[in-house]
Formats: structure tokens, C-alpha cells, sequence
């Protein structure tokens, strides 16, 4: 294993507190900061008992006035707090799965986009009953753009993507009158069901929660992956790095940060024209250093190996290196902070998406039609930028790991095959992983995803977690701020092998890969659903019976919920380390965590304490062995 | 004017004082209680200075904590807040349009929903281009529902309905970019604004505001008033009668209480059936009595006369009557109070829709395919429940007024061709409404509309706005509660023009009408939108320049909001009379009192003491007076 070791958070922890003198130098802002000013938070708001839907209040629940004035009691309001946060969430990643699909009905052979993957395409076509044949790939991305807008609006039937579900879970979606219909009708259904005096009963909040959770992960997520895939090809296996130590003082950095793949995409493309990285010469850098932070660059990463600068709670600390020349951002989880914090510095905060605009930015609208001219002048905007840092506050830790990254589900069966005898197996399954996890070799897989919250130390948790799996011979799948987590930790790094079980490290072994795959950014949650359907298929199990569990241990946003919610409603029982504002019910908690069984086969495990939380994972886990004998 | 006169509020408030005794001896709660137990309320959250959009906070911004933890000022928090909040509002009215879409799509010639006005849908059809010739009626509804429908869904180009209104307001939706698209989809884009780490610049939010509540007033709520009519029939000028005295003791009560009325048409049907009339003599009553409350009240009250018990915050006193057999209840604006309040009589509290499941209530699904038998079956099962009553806890306060309601805009036109020389001056128009105001013997007009607030002593700020208005020769056109509390009051009696200046008074005589007018449900603001929108076309003015203003003095719901930014996006300046928990960001503040009029000629005041409210009203009328040189 040579010299290969984890980064530990200490490390990470050292490299901010020496950022964060920087940004006392210049009196910039930071989140640590915030939450001491934040703190204690509003206890009716964590327990989720302050409703604010109506006008006759602000309503709060205490055992002097058990009801808001409405009448609608502790439960109801909790209820549709939780309701009305998946929707925000399923909204969110389906708007962003819509963009995609608008991106895809622009490609043009001689477009700013392309059909990088028409294998995919004509799949998913021929998937959807639509004719490929003697068609014209543009004409048909054009055609099955359309056919994806129309699962936000149809007026009838259920998302085309459920037909991928194992058939058992489909039934279960029928029986529960869950499955979901079109993508924002679901939304707007919940929102509706959540108005003042509709629905108080927890039963159906919580019923319309999976619903609205499973429209997004089986509908607007699936889209947003697999035609992201289509658009900028489907991730390999590729070797990248990560953590700050990826920017390079010398160079003009650019940081892209936020989801959705059409911005960074192109900005990555014209960073690389010899064009611009002569210019950028002629101003004094040695070159362009693109780096991502949060999906965004998860998203880069895994189809370029574009090194990954850091996750959610260090996208402050890109700009507070003083060699930040610009951070891109598109939308979702981007600090509003970044407007203040680069004035603080020579760094150009630049927003493009009229979904995402905030103060103190420069605002370049950023358009399909026009990405091409629009990402170069953000290219040029960065470079003209460089000579305005100032030397004395540039400062890049010297910290960065190798990974492996880009195991899409196509890429895992990929790898899966290279251990497989072709002369009398069959190519393409998932089938030695489920020989494996039968075996014991594997005890089995936990999908690790979700963000980070200062309410957790910091990646704590994701790695952590993960180690412990690791050592008990259970493989991960990563993916969001927690694949990034892992990968600054040096988790994604092949040599983390030694770290794992006897198992699994032969696993590693055999088939060449980090004991933690990353499976993308937080749409690509998806992914992760359709593996675990071609699992179930492969080994004959229904997915609640597959020795796998979902975890999000430092969750913070909307989008988490509604994955939690599309996850368990998949079968798959969750984990998570902050409660989603429930707390304050005790019916909705109690379905959350045990009624919603009856109706998916899974639930909800909320659990602070971290060493509580893996050893629950571990428990379910040989307990769903157990049951199933192996 | 004989002994007419009106119901004054302290006459409501006695009759709601006995009840609350009756309330007191069954333990019954009531929001007169639960109002003090939840007073005071969190200044944070009225301010909506509270965030609770990720699991990181909630945070809560004062001068010592001014951000967020994500870095969000308080304008941002402000900003985002109001556009959930409209988003739920413009979801919740939508979502009604499309069940009625729906019920349009499942009439039949021999089935539960027929088409009433047919000449409406062709009217219709042939707007949005469709072709209607030698077409079967049927076979033309169900085109129209599923073009309907797609308004929800369709993923290119903007809602149809935009084009009835002129060009000008057309031409300035465009310029601010506001200018709906899909329904569904403005709804599902603000919860990807409001996401944490999206929107946080105030002009951003309150502009998709403006333009969510445009896809409700031009979009969903118009298909909903415009369908329900072709379903049900256009209103018309119609007698009946309002408040609780509306309920007869000697009879089955049944209230209906909601806002779709393909629930309440059937229970109408079914309690003037024959049979069921027979059954209920059977049981000991002498008759079937069907009243309503809230905007279902409207619906039935403007098609088919049915009484009006009482409005929004009067929901619980039907039940208190100790008389209602049953109260059945479809979605929005439902009190879950009506559940542990009915335990308390024999009174059975029937929830009907999936969107509006409470505990403590039978529910009885409602579809539109199965309507006939769902209200035949609710009509017995109040009739059965009449043995239940007891005696001794039955008071109907003997209170109640004649009123005239039923003014579509059709209705309005067809009242003022009767005021017209048919043999010179043009018909079905709004011309002689315009000349009545260019000469200055009506001042102009004022939209009353909205809710009910304990914040604003129940009832009065309707009713005192309206009585100044009319003195002032304002005529009012009313929806919704305020309708309700306009015909309770006595305003909608004809009667009520000895209360006019000498001009309106003249206008209610020749016109044969009463100085309110009710344009029916709180979805049926989209019938004001039209009528300014004709009057603007009629006169030659813009919208903005008519002396008309909008006005909801007690509004409580999300839905109101959204309406209020869809009537001042059309132009028409909204006084209302509880602050949208906007106070604690000045910028969204100034936005909605100042800077929006700089897009769309129009901004909202908010006063909260009800003598200046009134004043700005007619001080701004007479401002446009003035301005048109009139």
C-alpha cells in the first residue's frame, strides 16, 4: 500500500481555521460564524410545530394551546411542514431534470450541444416506444425531449420510468396509490393538499410525501441523469483529485459550483481551447485550473476528472484561498454568502440561471442558445480577473487525494464483467455483485449521499460511516457532498482497498475499484434506484430484501427529504443523522419511522449519535441476510 | 324603502355569542379560544423573518444575527417566504381549474356532468382555435378539457387565456417577463427559487410572484370559473336569502362548505330528489334544507339560489346550531376544528376529496365518475342522522337577509344592454358602465374580495369599506367571504341603494340592481380580471388607468396572496388590510407598496385601520379620475 493514508477532518479542520485567519484579515463572513450567531435555533421550528400557511397566524404548538387557530392539531401541522418541504425538494431536482431536457431539445449537430451518447438515447427511446429506426439522431433527441417535458405536465397516467421498478414494487406503488403521475402536478397536488384547510390528516401527508418523493427520483432526477448522460456522455471509471489543494496558485482558477452539468460543461470546454489558455499565458498565469465544488462538480468530475475543490460547507473556503478568480455558479446550495465574501477578495461571483439570482453577484444569463458565447466570456471575465488578486492573501493547503470516480450503473456493470467468465456467463448484470453479497464476501452495499450541516461536525460522519462499512466488508455507493467527503478523504483512492474487510478488499482486488464508488451528484440518486432494481431483477429478491441501505448523515436541504422519501418508498430502508423537522409529532414520526413499513417494506432511522447510527446500518443489514438465508 | 335595513356585525356577534354558549355546555373549542391561546404570535414569523427552508437552521435574522447561516439577509428570507407562500396559493386555486378540467372531461349525455352552456363552450373552443363545426357537443367538451389540462403541463409557450387581455397588459406581461408559462410549472420553478442556495435577490422573487399568480388568476382560476359554467351554467341574476337563519330547524340541514362545486351540484341534485325528500318526511323532518358556507356557498348560491349560511370564520356556528344534520365538505379554507367540534353534536363532518383528508371525519371519496351515487349517499346519511339530534342544543339564530347574487360578466352584460337603445347603441358591452363613470355619476368601482382574519374584528372591515364606497357612489363588485359578508350584511338586497350617493342610487334603479354585486367565488376573481379587462378594451383606457382598485381587507389564505399579485400584475391596485408577513425586509416591502408599479402600473397598500384603508381606496379612484381628465 506504499505510503497511501487517509486525510483526517483534523486535517481539513486545520486547513479551514488557517483560511478563516485569512478572512479575518479581510473581515469577510463565514458560516462559522453564522451559526454561533444562529444559535440556539427556534425550537417550535425543529420540532416542525410553527405553521405559518395561513395569515390568521403564525400558529405554534405548545401544551397550552394544543391547536392553531384553525383547529388543526400538532400532527396535521407537522405533517404538512414535512409535505411542503418534499415538495420544495422533488421541485427543485425535477426543475433541474427539466433544464436538462430543454438542453437536450437543443442539440444540433453544429449546436453548442451534442448527442454524446446516442447508444443511450435510442435505449431509452425504444424504452419509451418511441420509433428510432432510419431516424435521425437529432430528430429523435429532439423527439424524446419533448416525450420527457411532457412527464412534468401530462394530464394522465403515471411516470414512464416506473416501468423500470422490479414488478413487485410497482404493484406495491399501484396498492398504495403512490405512484406518482406527472412530475409538477404532483407538486402543485401538495401544495394544494397542504393549503389552509385541506388536508390535517398525517396518513395522507405523509402518503403524498412518497408520492411527490418518488415523481422526483423516479421521474425528474431519472430524467435529469440519464439525459445528462445522453447530452455529455455516461461516466467511466476515471482518476481525478480532490480537496482544496486541486487549485493551483499559478494558474487562473475557476470555480464551478451548483448542479446542473449545462453550465459547467461548457465552461470546462472553453477552458481547455488553446484560444483562452493563450490568453490567460498572456496575462501572467501558466494556465486554467477548472475546479468544482458541491454537484456541480460532481458532475464534471465524473465525466472529465475535473478535480473536486470540496462539498457544500467549504465553498467559502474556495474564495477565502485568495486565488479564486471566479466561482460559477448555476443553482441550488450556493451560499447566498458568496455575494458578500467576495467582495472581500478579488474573486468575480458570477450567477446565470434567472432561478438562482442573488445579491452581490454579476449576473451573465447563461441560455442554451447562447452557452457557447456565454461561457467564454465568463472564461475571459476569470482571466482578465487574475491581475487583480492580491498576493498576500493567496493561500491553497497543500492537501489533495486521488480518486476513482464515474461509476454509473453502465460503468459498474462494466467492471462487473472484467470478473465474469464471458464463455459462460452473462455479460451486463449485476449478477457477480449479487453472487458476492450471497457468498458473504460482501455483507453488503450502503448508498451514502446527502450534504453537510454544521449540526454535524463537518464530514465527520460521511467518513466515519464509511470506514466502519468498509472494515465490515460493506461496499459503498456514493454520491453529492458525501461521495466528495470520501473522496477528499482519500476514500475514493484505490489504496483505500487495505482499509476495508478481508471481503471486500478482494473485491477491490479483482475487479480494480475504490472500495467507494461514486455514483454522481445528487440527481444520480437515480442511479442508484435503478441498480438496486437491476439487483432485485438479478437476484430474484425484492428490493426491501437486498442487504443495501440509503444514508444521509449530514442532510441539510429540501432535495434530501424528497430523496429520503423516493428511497424508502423504493424499498430501501434510510438512515439519517439530523431529523426533517418531525420530531414535534409523534404520529408522524411514528410513520416515518415504522407506519410507512406496512406500506413500502421500508422506513426512516433517525439517529444522531454516529457510532449508533452505523451500527443500526450494520444490524439491518445482516439482519435483511438473515432473513433472506445467505 | 319600507323596513328594510341592515344586519348590523353586533347583531352577528350576539347570534355567535349564543351559540358559543351552547359550544360551552357540549366543551366545544372555537377560534374565539383557540385565538387567545395562540396569541401573541412569533414577531419572527409575522415579519417572515423566520427561514426554515433547510435543515441547518431554522434561522431567524435580528440586529445581532442578520444572515442566515447560509449567508441569506433578511430580504432574501422575506422575499423567498412570500413567494412560497404564493406559490401554495396559485397551486391551491390551480388545482381546483383542474379538477373542473377533469369533471369537463367525464360528462357524458347520460352521465353525472353534462355541459349546461353549451354556447360557453364553443365560445370557448373557438377562442383557443378549435374547431367546433359539426362537432358533437360532448365529444368538443372533452377536446376543450384535455387543451384544458395541458395548460397545466404544456412545456413550450405561455397560457392561452393571456390574449383576453389588451394588448397593453399583454405587451408589459412580456416586457417584465412575467408572463405565465405551464401552471405547474410556475408553481414547481418558485420552489426551485425558494430552495436554499437559489434565489435570494428580492426583484427576482417578487416578480416570479407576479407571474405565479398570473398563471392562477389568467390560468387555473379562469379554466376553473369558465368550465364550472359550462358544467353548471353561467350565473344569472338569482334571489336568496343569507346568514345562519338560512337553516330550518324543522327540516335536515345539510351545509356545504368548500370551494368545487361538482361536489356540492350533486348534493343539490340529490337533496331536490323526490325520493329524498320522502325519505326525509319518512325520518320526522319536513324537508331538506341545503345551505353554505365559504366559496362552495358562492358557487351553489349563484346557479341555483341555494341559501348561504354564513362565510370562512362562521363554520363553526353552523355546527353550534346544534340543527346540521351534516356538513360535507370538499377542499380549502375547511376548519379540522369542524372534526372534534362534531363529536360534539350529532352534527357527521363528511370530508369528500383526497386532497382534504382530516381526522375526526367520515370520509366518503368523491369522483366525478361515481358523483351520483357518492351524494345520494351523503344525502341519506344526513337525512338518517336527523333521529340524532338533540333537542335541547338546537338554536338557529333567526337571522338572515334577501340577496341578489349571480353577476358572471355575461349577467353584468346582459343587465346593462337592458339600460342600452338597442336600436343605436351597441349591446353586450360594457359601454354604458363606462359612460356611468366618465360622467362622473359613479365614481368607479372597487373589487372586494377575500377572506375573513381575527386580526380584523370579523366581518366589519367589509362591511364598513362597503357602505363608505357605495355613500361615495363606488359601486362593488365582491367574491368569496366578502360576498358572503355583503349578503349577510343586507348590501346585495336591492334595497341597500337607499344607502348609495345619489348616483349609484340611480345607477341600482335603472339597472334594477343591487349597489355589491356578486361575482361569485374566490376562483371567480378571474371573472373580475375579465370585466376589466373588457371595460379597458370599451373605454379605450388601459386597465391601470379605469378607477377601479382591488381590495381584501381580512384576507387570511395563500390563495389570496396569489390573487392579489395577479390583480395588481393586471394593473389593478390592491389595498388590503393584514400585512403579507413581509414587514421585516424593507426592500420586499418597497417592492410591493412602490416598485412593482414601475412593471406593471400597479402596487399594493396595506393599512390596517380601516377608516384610511377606505379613504386611500377613494382617494386613489378619484386620483384616476383626475389623471383621465374625467
Amino acid at each position: 500500500m506504499g505510503d497511501f493514508k487517509l486525510t483526517t477532518v483534523e486535517e481539513f479542520e486545520a486547513a479551514t481555521a488557517r483560511l478563516l485567519e485569512t478572512g479575518a484579515k479581510v473581515g469577510a463572513d463565514s458560516w462559522q460564524l453564522r451559526v454561533k450567531n444562529q444559535t440556539p435555533h427556534c425550537k417550535f421550528g425543529e420540532q416542525g410545530v410553527c405553521c405559518r400557511i395561513c395569515s390568521m397566524g403564525p400558529c405554534r404548538i405548545t401544551p397550552k394551546a394544543p391547536r392553531g387557530i384553525c383547529g388543526c392539531d400538532v400532527h396535521g401541522i407537522v405533517g404538512r411542514n414535512y409535505l411542503k418541504f418534499t415538495a420544495g425538494g422533488a421541485a427543485t431536482h425535477s426543475d433541474h431534470g427539466r433544464e436538462i431536457c430543454h438542453t437536450l431539445h437543443c442539440t444540433a449537430p453544429d449546436g453548442n450541444y451534442k448527442v454524446k451518447d446516442p447508444e443511450k438515447l435510442i435505449r431509452i427511446a425504444k424504452e419509451w416506444g418511441i420509433e428510432t429506426e432510419g431516424k435521425d439522431i437529432y430528430d429523435l433527441a429532439h423527439e424524446v425531449a419533448v416525450e420527457g417535458l411532457m412527464e412534468y405536465g401530462k394530464p394522465f397516467g403515471h411516470q414512464r420510468f416506473l416501468k423500470r421498478a422490479p414488478q413487485h414494487t410497482q404493484e406495491l406503488w399501484e396498492r398504495e396509490e403512490i405512484a406518482p403521475r406527472a412530475i409538477d402536478r404532483e407538486v402543485a397536488s401538495s401544495l394544494h393538499m397542504t393549503h389552509m384547510g385541506c388536508s390535517s390528516k398525517p396518513e395522507a401527508l405523509i402518503r403524498q410525501s412518497l408520492r411527490t418523493g418518488l415523481c422526483d427520483g423516479w421521474g425528474g432526477s431519472m430524467m435529469g441523469t440519464e439525459f445528462s448522460d445522453v447530452l455529455f456522455g455516461t461516466p467511466k471509471p476515471i482518476d481525478t483529485e480532490a480537496n482544496l489543494g486541486v487549485m493551483v496558485a499559478e494558474n487562473v482558477n475557476i470555480v464551478v459550483h451548483g448542479h446542473d452539468p449545462s453550465l459547467s460543461e461548457m465552461i470546462c470546454e472553453y477552458a481547455d481551447d488553446p484560444e483562452m489558455i493563450a490568453y490567460a499565458k498572456s496575462v501572467g498565469a501558466k494556465g486554467i485550473t477548472i475546479s468544482g465544488v458541491c454537484c456541480t462538480s460532481n458532475e464534471v468530475a465524473m465525466r472529465r476528472g475535473i478535480p473536486m475543490a470540496g462539498n457544500f460547507l467549504q465553498q467559502e473556503n474556495v474564495v477565502l484561498t485568495g486565488a479564486c478568480e471566479a466561482i460559477v455558479v448555476d443553482v441550488q446550495c450556493i451560499f447566498p454568502a458568496l455575494g458578500p465574501l467576495s467582495k472581500c477578495f478579488h474573486t468575480k461571483f458570477v450567477t446565470t440561471s434567472k432561478i438562482a439570482q442573488m445579491p452581490d453577484s454579476e449576473f451573465m444569463h447563461f441560455t442554451a442558445e447562447t452557452a457557447g458565447e456565454n461561457a467564454k466570456a465568463i472564461v475571459k471575465m476569470a482571466i482578465d480577473n487574475f491581475k487583480n488578486r492580491k498576493p498576500e492573501l493567496v493561500y491553497i493547503p497543500d492537501m489533495k487525494q486521488k480518486a476513482t470516480v464515474g461509476y454509473s450503473v453502465e460503468a459498474i456493470k462494466k467492471t462487473l464483467d472484467t470478473v465474469t467468465n464471458s464463455y459462460v456467463d452473462e455479460t451486463g448484470t449485476t449478477k457477480p455483485l449479487v453472487e458476492c453479497v450471497k457468498s458473504g464476501v460482501l455483507r453488503g452495499a450502503v448508498a451514502m449521499v446527502g450534504c453537510n450541516n454544521p449540526k454535524i461536525r463537518p464530514d465527520v460522519a460521511h467518513i466515519e460511516l464509511m470506514k466502519k462499512l468498509i472494515a465490515n466488508d460493506i461496499i459503498i455507493i456514493a454520491s453529492g457532498c458525501s461521495a466528495q467527503a470520501a473522496a477528499k478523504a482519500g476514500l475514493m483512492n484505490k489504496d483505500a482497498k487495505d482499509l476495508c474487510g478481508a471481503g471486500l478488499k478482494r473485491v477491490c482486488e479483482l475487479a480494480n475499484i475504490p472500495p467507494v464508488l461514486h455514483m454522481g451528484s445528487c440527481v444520480d440518486i437515480s442511479r442508484m434506484m435503478i441498480l438496486a432494481a437491476d439487483i432485485a431483477k438479478d437476484s430474484g429478491w425484492n428490493i426491501s430484501q437486498v442487504p443495501v441501505v440509503g444514508c444521509a448523515p449530514e442532510w441539510m436541504s429540501e432535495k434530501a427529504v424528497s430523496i429520503g422519501n423516493y428511497v424508502v418508498a423504493t424499498g430501501i430502508d434510510t438512515f439519517l443523522g439530523v431529523d426533517p423537522y418531525v420530531c414535534g409529532s409523534t404520529e408522524v414520526d411514528n410513520l416515518l419511522k415504522h407506519g410507512i413499513k406496512d406500506w413500502v417494506e421500508a422506513s426512516y432511522t433517525v439517529e444522531k449519535d454516529i457510532d449508533k447510527l452505523v451500527d443500526a446500518m450494520i444490524d439491518r443489514i445482516e439482519e435483511k441476510r438473515t432473513a433472506l438465508g445467505i
